[in-house]
């Protein structure tokens, strides 16, 4: 196994960005708060051209980013080589109530123990991202 | 191996926090921009209780953020057992040139290839984390 001495970013496409999103279930949110931005991993799933992330009803997320812009970055990298990807999300929180009706989420399992009746949906506004690859 | 059925969260000291960010070198940082919260992968290194991350002069991060707040989001997961922990540094970055003198910075390696000549050092605020157990 070696270590590449050097990597470069390189751009992916948006279509690129979405089907590696679909790959992954953990990512972390970002949202600013009165005092400054806050990042939490969450569990998501993808849904047509959304994030949909399971939540608590507690959540500090729920009260603070609810209608308000976020940014959702999810990655794979792998330590030993140094290459990867990273995708970021940026778009719109909205909460979505079990009683809301409409859009069916989707599948999402959440890791911690604990009821996470409500989903926060994101409704993206710019998708972009970055491979991590051996340099020529 | 087996995978959990149920993990729960506890809370980390700000002590337990400090000593897992050492044993890491990848975070993510958020930061307001104008038009909302952009979280991006870094390679961070640890002085002090100070978080130095190495960057290039063209970065958004130095752009946006210098005097501002951030957030500097580590975590290690396991996606087998799904347990892991995560510590969020919440705090002002302040971009440092390398004329500034001052602190020596710690020894942080980047990935990608490129100059890295500045710094962007997290003076933090609140220190917090959790980790993911299997519930008893």
């Amino acid at each position: 196994m070696t270590t590449p001495t050097s990597t470069e970013l390189r751009d992916l496409t948006t279509r690129e960005c979405w089907d590696l999103l679909a790959t992954r279930t953990l990512g972390r949110i970002a949202w600013t708060a009165a005092d400054g931005p806050v990042v939490l991993p969450v569990n998501y799933g993808v849904a047509g051209e959304t994030l949909w992330i399971r939540t608590s009803a507690y959540a500090a997320l729920v009260r603070e980013a609810d209608q308000s812009p976020v940014a959702v970055e999810v990655d794979l990298v792998d330590e030993t080589t140094r290459t990867g990807w990273s995708v970021l999300v940026r778009g719109t929180a909205h909460v979505r109530f079990p009683s809301d009706g409409g859009a069916t989420p989707p599948d999402v399992e959440t890791w911690p123990a604990g009821p996470r009746p409500l989903w926060v949906v994101v409704d993206p506004r710019e998708v972009t991202g970055r491979r991590l690859v051996p340099r020529d």
